[in-house]
């Protein structure tokens, strides 16, 4: 998507280590107009799928989520790294290794609200190693739910997340997917 | 707002200790079309304002926060539970105890986000003891941003944390307030 690849290009910061801040337009201030534009293009990439729920994981995947749910008039479920004391125990989880905060949890989401009866459409914003897409995809298949696809801001395509859940049979599709990207070189996009 | 009261009599489970749930239309599984019904409101009773920033915390806050920031045509600011590699340690912060929980943990923005040329409009899902919410006025008064005031979707009224921020001087607009509540009598709304 060329306004997202732009964007990138122009607020996103390169550092070391494989990170990518877009912190100032996405996972921390959001620009809302912007996002809603993300949202519309998973909508026209999804609209010809049955999706009836949206899923997600907090915490900054639930803008990009609320967004596409409401274009598919449709609730918004999001998966809990913790359970409170205000959800029952009665749940769907998995494991996720976190790459940025260096730990695992389990996300979860209640047995009520994800069933065989669901068509779910996964958003969040980054895709890299795929753990957290692939504890969405587990949560959705414990529940018997079919999984339309996922939609994805932006994919760290060197990462191999993406790919590896592409050759498992998934749609998966980011709207900017980064092949390569260094200080010294800037950002490389997949064409 | 009639409309709300009505959906938490009808969806809402109140549980021992103070607890109600609403996980099937605010906090887990959330309703977009409800929620954009509710984020109207907002507008509506901030629009004199000056408001320039929709600032929340993470997680539950954010749809919410977001279907208010759209309409406001401005940005969503969410503040961090947790730093990460990918913002910088560049942040004002405050400690927040969470009565869901049973925790205290800080809550950071980025410097970069929040000035005293911004006018925020702070929104969450749920004031209780008003913790969260005087972490949220801590961040804002420390950057120098003025406060329009705060809307919150439910209020426990009976807990007190609203009141003793309205004495205080603050605008907070809750859309229900609940003054007591127990399995055995129900949910009793202010009036």
């Amino acid at each position: 998507m060329k306004i997202l690849e732009d964007r990138i290009t122009k607020d996103g910061k390169v550092q070391n280590g494989g990170i990518l801040r877009v912190d100032n337009f996405i996972n921390h201030l959001m620009d809302t107009e912007f996002t809603d534009l993300l949202a519309l293009e998973f909508y026209n990439l999804y609209k010809d799928s049955p999706v009836n729920k949206i899923l997600t994981v907090e915490a900054s995947g639930i803008g990009i989520a609320y967004a596409t749910a409401r274009l598919f008039r449709c609730p918004l479920l999001f998966a809990k790294k913790n359970l409170t004391s205000n959800i029952t125990k009665n749940v769907f989880s998995a494991p996720v290794v976190s790459y940025t905060h260096d730990k695992t949890y389990n996300i979860c989401v209640s047995k009520d609200y994800l069933s065989e009866k669901d068509c779910v459409l996964i958003i969040d914003d980054f895709l890299a190693l795929g753990n957290a897409l692939e504890g969405l995809i587990s949560l959705s298949e414990q529940a018997g739910a079919k999984i339309a696809g996922a939609g994805i801001i932006i994919e760290k395509g060197f990462q191999g997340g993406g790919d590896s859940l592409r050759k498992k049979g998934y749609r998966i599709e980011s709207l900017a997917i980064i092949d390569n990207m260094d200080e010294e070189h800037g950002i490389v996009f997949r064409k």
